[in-house]
């Protein structure tokens, strides 16, 4: 019965492992399709997304069913209560890349973006795919260097976000009204998906010390 | 210590509606915040936050804590999951008030808004907020007729939300970008915090029923 107990804590792990790298693959594709209007590609991360509303749904039933069955101790419900919480956050990432995706979508053939921002999405993108990629190897290693990685890039994010503003609400922006809240909007859905990214390593580093720590206090060990 | 047992089930239910009811505070005030200009207001919403986060940490350890100590049955555990997901996106209902007032902050002692606007923010607060009052009425009493109308407000809200967006890309707007942008902010923190109304109907709906009724069923039966 314990040898059966350990492997389904494995896979609640591995499931939770798959949300997060089909969350990296999502956010990478999505950016793609932005940068290049791909409208097939943005069709296939708005479609995929279901796949994660369905292993989010997995580990709650996973979850469910070891704790009627066995009894874990106290430092496994804190995993499995983290796992919980964490699937509901790595949906809600899923969702930001399709809001991406649909936004590529929405002005296909055309940009959502004027050309000279391209390379700032392109940054965003990179930033926040390198993030739950990080996220990833944070949950397989346990190492909270990756955590502290994280909290430190999601400042870079930060940073470029009020940079966007600043370029939209300036006189200089010729761009129009509907250009300046496409770029609002794409900005924002990059920025909180990085702030997901924080919030989960904070927990991961919850599970694996016992403390909470503040986004600076992760981000000292960068 | 079944006694004990249900006092702890009856506390975390406690709880659970103490953050709905301060969730349904937060949206009234931000929203009379924002449509009065009135940067106490905005500032009490934005410090009285932290009360929520607190409350959802505190219903994280207490089911933590009952299901180490006791033996929750399966309905018991549904519930308690239950519990951990709808505390975390009331959670989230909360920050997004505290956006609202901090939008209101930021243009203060100007409005947000140009002036016509004012009875559509007037609306989509009220609609917000009545549909979190009604989410305290299916906690509390189990009645999905209440969850329906959450559901069929919700499509009232995305109704509004997308003639907000209408106006302000229309060529007779002649209130810039920023004030674009704005309007645009703050329809969507409106919208989404309907959205995550109806995702909490859903899931005590789940739980009562056992089944996951779709946003278009649970408004069926408004």
């Amino acid at each position: 019965m314990r040898e059966h107990y350990h492997e389904q804590l494995q896979e609640i792990s591995a499931n939770l492992i798959e949300m997060v790298k089909l969350t990296e693959s999502a956010m990478e594709r999505a950016t793609r399709a932005l940068l290049n209007s791909d409208l097939s590609l943005a069709e296939a991360v708005i479609s995929d997304d279901a796949r994660l509303d369905l292993l989010a749904q997995q580990i709650e039933d996973q979850c469910v069913s070891i704790v009627a069955l066995q009894q874990p101790v106290a430092s496994e419900l804190r995993n499995l209560v983290g796992a919980l919480r964490m699937s509901a956050t790595i949906e809600r990432m899923g969702d930001l890349a399709a809001h991406i995706a649909k936004q590529a979508r929405l002005r296909y053939p055309n940009a959502s973006f004027p050309t000279e921002l391209r390379s700032t999405f392109s940054m965003m993108g990179a930033l926040a795919t390198s993030g739950v990629q990080k996220l990833a190897s944070v949950l397989e290693t346990r190492d909270l260097t990756f955590a502290a990685d994280i909290a430190a890039s999601d400042e870079d994010m930060n940073k470029m976000h009020r940079e966007l503003f600043t370029t939209v609400l300036s006189p200089s922006w010729t761009h129009g009204v509907e250009a300046a809240i496409d770029v609002t909007l794409l900005s924002r859905y990059y920025e909180r998906f990085a702030d997901h990214s924080v919030a989960i390593a904070r927990r991961i580093a919850y599970i694996v010390t016992g403390d909470l720590p503040s986004r600076s206090q992760l981000a000292e060990n960068a």
